[in-house]
């Protein structure tokens, strides 16, 4: 059974543009029982932006106010992309004040890496890579899986997520479970808003990429140090590259072979998150176990924030 | 009139894949009396480039060799992807001191970018922005303004490139002048190989981008600190980008005005430098002179090796 929970919603990237799928997903989360707030940001739009990125900002930076009620759970509308313009301006430390002594769940993925990936590293805030409201809640049919494990993450203080996709490398470590969007990701690199990860277990994922550019972003991270410190990559989904003749036999499983014999750390992969209907939820930050073998890999996580 | 040099070809990224630009090309080199080497470079394949990462290394790394005669001038076949993959094998010291002694003139775009970048950064020599083999040498009509400006650049110790493209910003500023592909360039940073200018300008192009995307990137130059640390950025072309519906008002213009309200140092656009036919040939890591109104801008570059 699930609890009825207050969602604040948030849009600090792209606006919907479908209000089918809007409809669709304000419906579902009412009729489970569910106080959906702040439904405005939903119909703001500024050029391909869900409203200016004065407007943006100030969504995310209520949520320090002191005097305000906070919400179970904040939850990002869609991804798209601007979410970058709004991180110079966030309010780092009213966040990690206002959000250490009551915890709350920020979910989503895609373009809102920026602000989990920002949000870690400023605030020391752990957040939530999972379904957003448009394309999750409002999809044509929603995915039991997705609802599963995202309910499962908010409410339990340890889970565990099994893979049976048979590994090329083994595994067995313990450390920070961070990610999320690869570009994303990448575009901090050199930033502050980069979290500086040490031991860490990272998980990537991206859409409509081809390969090479999944590689030269991957590179990126390898040659700027930031592999070398963590201790395994968990690869999630990597769809909607396109190929063409002139690749010539490069391809995803060329990709990550390349990857594997430049890094030192085991590439796991099989991670059902990213652009696609049935994903899991992860936190991002939070304390994680990863083992893989020739059998699959098993994933298991504490220290997020659970719901009441 | 030009003189008769020595060319030798180097494919450090994609293999050709129009045997008629590549015969074309090599054609309009010889029948100017020049010596073209290494043609072995335009034959090679592996996947999607232009031979293993070790053959392809390597051709770079045997100009280090001081037993052997170097050429005037180092030019790229073309672009594409996997000059990253080759950083880290370079032999940047024997490189610095075989090219002290004896500069010459690389010449490239593009996916080159990283290599001319990594060569600046490490080495400290100065490389050109310029035509390549396939596409420029061998369009099927070859550029008389981008060859008059490879030559003119190559053999001039002071040349000067104006335009009359009306600019918003007006500037009067003298650095380094550095610079590439965009998407490139911010693949290095955070990494050893982006060189670390102080007071330069900065100049960038890019090809069938989105608006977006490119203001993701040069955010990541603002971001990372190093927008703030040039004193004028120079944009070249970035035709290619496809507009959407979605975009609503969002586009190349809207991305500068942008980037224009974040970054404190003039945006100067209109430079012929990228993915287009007439191409003017830029020093990267030369010095520069910048002047720029309402009426145009003129840049006068100096400093850069120059074919004897």
């Amino acid at each position: 059974m699930i609890e009825k929970r207050t969602i604040e919603l948030i849009a600090p990237s792209g606006y919907p543009h479908d209000p089918t799928a809007l409809h669709l997903a304000l419906q579902r989360l009412r009729a489970q029982g569910h106080h959906v707030e702040n439904i405005h940001a939903t119909q703001r739009r500024y050029q391909r932006f869900a409203g200016t990125d004065g407007q943006r900002a100030a969504e995310l930076n209520r949520l320090a106010d002191p005097s305000r009620e906070l919400p179970d759970i904040v939850l990002a509308v869609r991804g798209g992309y601007g979410a970058v313009r709004l991180l110079h301006g966030l309010d780092y430390d009213g966040l990690q004040r206002r959000l250490r002594d009551q915890p709350i769940a920020f979910v989503g993925h895609s373009d809102f890496t920026a602000v989990q990936l920002a949000l870690l590293a400023q605030s020391g805030v752990t957040t939530f890579g999972g379904p957003m409201l448009v394309g999750d809640f409002g999809a044509p049919e929603v995915s039991a899986f997705t609802m599963r494990h995202f309910w499962h993450a908010l409410s339990e203080p340890t889970f565990t997520i099994t893979s049976r996709v048979a590994q090329a490398q083994s595994a067995d470590v313990t450390g920070t479970l961070w990610g999320g969007n690869l570009a994303v990701l990448t575009s901090l690199v050199g930033t502050p808003y980069l979290p500086p990860v040490e031991g860490g277990i990272l998980f990537l994922e991206d859409v409509n990429e081809q390969p090479f550019r999944l590689e030269r972003a991957i590179y990126q991270l390898q040659l700027a140090g930031i592999l070398e410190r963590q201790q395994a990559l968990l690869l999630g989904d990597f769809s909607g590259g396109k190929q063409f003749e002139y690749d010539n036999g490069y391809d995803l499983n060329a990709m990550i072979e390349q990857v594997r014999s430049v890094i030192g750390i085991p590439v796991i992969t099989g991670l059902q998150f990213g652009h696609i209907p049935d994903m899991v939820t992860l936190p991002v930050g939070a304390k994680a176990h990863l083992q893989a073998d020739a059998h699959g890999f098993r994933l298991t996580v504490s220290g997020h924030p659970v719901l009441e």
